[in-house]
């Protein structure tokens, strides 16, 4: 049945690394597949042999599973510890706890009996910086030296951050999911998914969110579970030897780090679906699932919130919403999609300065720069010195009648008897006012100095900087709506559905929507995005506020341009990335994209019985192709296979060394059977073992659009071009990467690697 | 740029119905996709030319949103009334509501004045059929009178339902959703989503659903959804001509289907991406999440479970879970998937028979028969008198402390103090242990007349009667452990967690967890099950027991063969289904699966310049391929193209009737140029249009399960295969599908279509 049957020489045992991949190399997902098929089979017919063997058979087949049990343990248990170390280390650089200083300010005045519900931010335990070193808590003095210590504190912690990228491990800075889109799609970069990797940027994303940076966990996190995924990888050879497998369990690790960044395991999974996978066969959706669950229970038994919550923001609203708000809901929706634009291109412009002139240089000078623009302007404004999940989380509950917040400081009605959840709308007081300003100084801060934190080299998430523009902004827009609504009762709009003393509008909510579409004017995530926002509600109801919001910022955001943060980062970096939402939509045909061009040398290629491996090792050496078609002879040009540049010098080399009686004039045959030679002749070297004798081929006359169509949904990583038979040419994936990058007037050497 | 450019015949303009497909074959998808991209960019550059042409543009850009608005519009609007008809027509069957007969019972209650919660069911309005007709509501002569009563509507409704079916529309029956994977894997079955099956399938399912028999309307609904999808593409030509972009919209249908069939948006676009899509890009995800979205509050709009709830079964559960359950949990599961290999395998079975004997031949008599026994055995009992979602509805609920029903009849301790919703494990009174019984006695009844039930001439889904199956199992388990953990608090398991006067076991939850089992045993979903149930319960609580459940269930099932209830009837009634779920493992080459075989007569060709018009109409008439390549000439065996066979008779019949001088002996030409021939010689025929210059080829050593992979993932129609540029045969799908089959051990013929 199989054509290679009857050539079994030394080459029948595959010497070492055979059918690897170099690092920056583009993987075959066609050859993993066929690989990891051959390997289930013989396990399958050995597994019939012994007792053993079936226990190794069925061992194998729950691999897959014990790694998700894995991944899904340990990135729970790593995001519940760096949600703790973030949480003491924020509290730390505004004063110290005295019963336990590992306590943050919470926990301690959590453990201190006096405190009642009022004054449980002021706990006698905690102590600021300023109090505990002078005695003075209050004062201009005290004030100035709490400012200067906290400055201290985020220039230390962000100085140790780059330091411990710098030295140990380059690759954990960023958010990550770029680089990890690349990967997923079927590329090599090494120790990106490392233990190093996966240490440094655990002990430095603490570090890095705690100096008060504008940057979140969130990306970085996935990048965690990622590196976690890898790891657990390595230890079974289904996954470890097998390029496609990983990329499956790394989909489902990338599932779990949303899982546990937001406590959203159905948000997570359709993220790794939607946003980061390629591909994504549905055997992974279950077991993507499975991990993000277990790591979503295993943080919340690890319970970093203090409030067995498993959702980052946990909020419930005691509103419904009414059609006319759909307005500021959608006027919120072009807001966030005109942030995603000028965020994207903002800080792609940053970027791209910084790869091109001297800034790049020094990126520990940049990031202590920005740490201390940051820590200098937050300290003075209480919505930006706190960390920005707190804010968020404050931006996005509603005002109960008990709370202590500025934001929630409206004029009360003092015969109020109704229950505490049921609130009237009522005049905003002046706390509110000034909270106003304050929120609107933060939001300008915020949107200035995301720009040009994101891509320095820390770990910086995006999803929670760009959460809190929107949040802002929501809530700026929901108090104006609110106070409308209260003093203009007898307005058309609001005469429906809003009578005095009704509870008709929530701010909390359009901090929500704004958050949602902030976010999705800049990553483009659209059914993940709606999904995490749903989980983190639980109810229905707001659903479609959430997705007006949503559709409206893609639909502004992709006016201005389809990529999104991401798609722009993987641009600049020059990955080979291939796009499976990109549409092709141009006229060209494969002869317009394949190699050799009209005034190109010929084709490299080998004959199948006519070079000697001389000639062989002269083409490897003078030509830096991944790979070389093997044809019948030069004149008829009929097509073989295809030989990988890697297996052809390891098998050459092997050989060389092993193999008696070949030197450079021995001949190479691709052929089944080599000839009888005279012994006086070199002995030949028979390598149809190497050879794919299935390569993909196109004619020449075969639209662009279907040879995209080939490449994204087979995973290839060339293809031959041929015309009634004869070989014409090759198209590999960065051909077509650079043939769609010239369609799209972009510059086609940007594509660095292939 | 495009090599046809130069031959622009009468063929220049494409005549009617060149690229479309014949009843009951394969599309091409790639073709199918190549022509849409042609369409927009003919769209495109017109767009430039006029404001009118840029409307036209934006407008072609919107109608997929304005496609999905309408779906979601109708299938709500319709599962609506569905809902409330089958209401009113349930009740029927028992009695009348005399202030106004369409009224079902409880809203006949409802609006009656004298209503306290106690005696909703019996208000004076509501009369059953024995009191209205003779006076006298009890006693054994209306008992008898009911019951006749009972059977004698269920008849009628059965009789009526399938004679529609039968007369006006035989594509209504069953659950359709078999059919419905096969279309969207890219079949054609005209008729199958037509206006006519919408209208019948809507009717007869009201009156199968009535009738009492052990079906649902869940599966139906998706059918009723896909109709209504494709009812409005035909609004479109972007959508009514191109198979491709018309079978992305029904995936959205089907996606609404669910989300109306339970109230789960999330989960019906889940269910839709696991179990029926087949091509599902990024775009249809968010576009099918919209449509279901809106598919599920144009239904709570109409809120025909009167409690602006959007979910079939709301529940709220009171109490968490803990550790130790999952061992009951696991054991549900054990018996879902144990139901699920008995249902499919009894159901399969049964099928066969009806399909291979004389009693296929009497499908009328059959579901007379079918309802006939039902009805009887179903009377007596009141959990199966009642339908089908009742039952499940009151199983999932737990009890409160003034529930009336027979199941809470527990012996309540006198001094109780305590809130409404938390009332201590009790142990049950005579009424549970009555219940307990007829409970048992229904699970035997539904399991045996389930299976003869689906695949009946009717409209019949399976989703409510595996949830009522799974429902009952885990109720009867559920009140087990609730009384055991009572009467024996000392045991060592119930010791950590269910000290005496706690409320430590919630019967509701085993139910729920049952049907889920049970439900996954069948269909064999996975994700799209667990969040289906997530939006049931509205908790992320309880998704560890559910997933426990799925996972043994799924497991289960699978050791028991790998087809869920669709894929076993796909088989059964032998569709060309490629699933994307198996694994094709074995060994054999593209060799091996090719046409012709090694006795065969040779490979039907044409060759591109020395065919005459007789030589193809002979071809065309002798054989009954769909197509035939095209080759520079026989001895050669090069490959040029690859031509349809029905775009080959169309060129032919219109070349002879409109085209002067074309006669039985004009050659025709593939090439790209005619040579000039003497007047004396007939006209030559042109035809390089119609031919596909681009066919898909493999060599003859490509591995089948790369081939497999090749013709699911670009969703060919046929493959060509060649030996170093030879052209050697021809694979087309029905030979992969065979192939498969044979590998197996199935009969390789039982693949019908092509």
């Amino acid at each position: 049945m199989n054509g290679t049957g009857n050539l079994m020489d030394f080459l029948d045992e595959p010497f070492p690394d055979v059918g690897t991949y170099e690092d920056f190399h583009t993987i075959d997902w066609l050859r993993e597949k066929s690989r990891d098929t051959d390997r289930h089979r013989k396990i399958t017919s050995k597994s019939k042999e012994s007792i053993w063997e079936l226990i190794k058979s069925l061992l194998d087949a729950w691999s897959g599973w014990v790694v998700m049990l894995l991944i899904g343990l340990l990135s729970g248990t790593l995001a519940g510890v760096i949600d703790l170390a973030v949480d003491w280390m924020t509290d730390l650089k505004e004063g110290v706890c005295l019963s336990a200083f590992w306590y943050s300010h919470e926990q301690c005045c959590w453990t201190s009996n006096e405190t009642t519900f009022d004054d449980r931010d002021k706990c006698p335990q905690w102590q600021k910086w300023a109090e505990l070193m002078t005695g003075h808590a209050e004062g201009a003095g005290a004030y100035v030296l709490n400012y200067f210590l906290y400055v201290l504190w985020a220039l230390l912690f962000s100085f140790l951050a780059v330091s411990l990228v710098r030295v140990f491990a380059p690759y954990a800075c960023g958010s990550g999911i770029p680089e990890i889109k690349t990967i997923l799609s079927g590329f090599i970069i090494r120790g990106y998914l490392g233990k190093w990797t996966l240490l440094i940027k655990t002990v430095t994303l603490v570090l890095a969110v705690s100096s008060g940076l504008s940057l979140g966990k969130e990306g970085p996190l996935v990048h965690v579970a990622c590196c976690c995924g890898n790891l657990f990888c390595s230890l079974f050879s289904k996954y470890s030897k097998n390029e496609g497998k990983r990329r499956e369990v790394l989909s489902a690790a990338a599932a779990a780090g949303v899982s546990v960044a937001f406590g959203a395991p159905i948000g997570g999974v359709l993220f790794s679906l939607e946003e980061v996978s390629y591909y994504f066969p549905l055997k992974t959706l279950w077991r993507s699932f499975f991990a993000a669950l277990v790591a979503a229970f295993t943080l919340r038994s690890i319970n970093p919130f203090g409030n067995s919550r498993l959702v980052l923001f946990y909020v419930e609203y005691h509103t419904p919403w009414y059609m006319a708000e759909l307005v500021p809901f959608i006027l919120l929706g072009v807001f966030g999609g005109l942030w995603g634009t000028l965020f994207i291109r903002a800080n792609i412009a940053w970027c791209r300065r910084r790869k091109t002139t001297q800034l790049g240089k020094y990126p520990v000078l940049e990031v202590i720069a920005v740490t201390g623009i940051t820590a200098v302007l937050a300290f003075p404004n209480p919505y930006t010195r706190r960390s920005t999940s707190e804010l968020i989380s404050e931006l996005f509950n509603d005002c109960g009648a008990l709370e202590s917040s500025q934001l929630c400081d409206y004029v009360n009605n003092p015969n109020m008897s109704r229950p505490v959840d049921d609130i009237p709308d009522r005049p905003a007081g002046p706390g509110v006012y000034n909270a106003l300003w304050q929120l609107a100084l933060a939001l300008i801060f915020k949107i200035v100095i995301t720009i040009f934190t994101f891509g320095m080299k820390i770990p910086s998430g995006l999803f929670i900087p760009s959460m809190a523009v929107g949040a802002i902004a929501g809530r700026i827009v929901g108090i104006a709506v609110e106070q409308m609504a209260y003093h203009h009762h007898d307005w058309i709009i609001f005469k429906n559905w809003c009578r005095p003393g009704a509870d008709c509008v929530t701010p909390g909510l359009y901090a929500m929507v704004g958050a949602a579409a902030c976010l999705g004017g800049v990553t483009r995530m659209t059914v993940s995005l709606v999904v995490i926002m749903f989980e983190l509600t639980g109810g229905l109801e707001y659903i479609v506020p959430l997705m007006a919001a949503a559709v409206t910022s893609k639909w502004v955001a992709d006016a201005f341009g389809k990529e999104g943060i991401y798609e722009s980062h993987i641009q600049l970096n020059g990955y080979p990335y291939l796009d499976i939402r990109d549409e092709f939509t141009h006229r060209t045909l494969a002869t317009d994209v394949m190699r050799p061009r009209r005034n190109d040398p010929p084709l490299a290629v080998l004959t199948q019985d006519s070079t000697t491996v001389e000639d062989v090792e002269t083409l490897i050496k003078d030509t830096d192709y991944n790979g070389f078609p093997v044809v019948v002879s030069r004149e008829s040009e009929r097509l073989i296979g295809f030989v990988q540049r890697r297996d052809l010098t390891l098998a050459i080399k092997n050989a060389r060394q092993k193999q008696d009686g070949v030197v450079s004039s021995s001949v190479v045959y691709f052929t089944e059977d080599a000839p009888q030679l005279p012994a006086s002749n070199p002995q030949p070297l028979k390598l149809r073992r190497i050879l794919n004798l299935s390569p993909f081929t196109v004619t020449d006359h075969t639209p662009m659009e279907t040879v995209v169509d080939i490449f994204r949904k087979l995973g290839l990583r060339q293809c031959l071009v041929t015309r009634s038979g004869r070989l014409l040419g090759i198209i590999t994936k960065k051909d077509v990467l650079r043939h769609m990058a010239q369609m799209m007037n972009q510059d086609p050497e940007s594509i660095m690697f292939n």
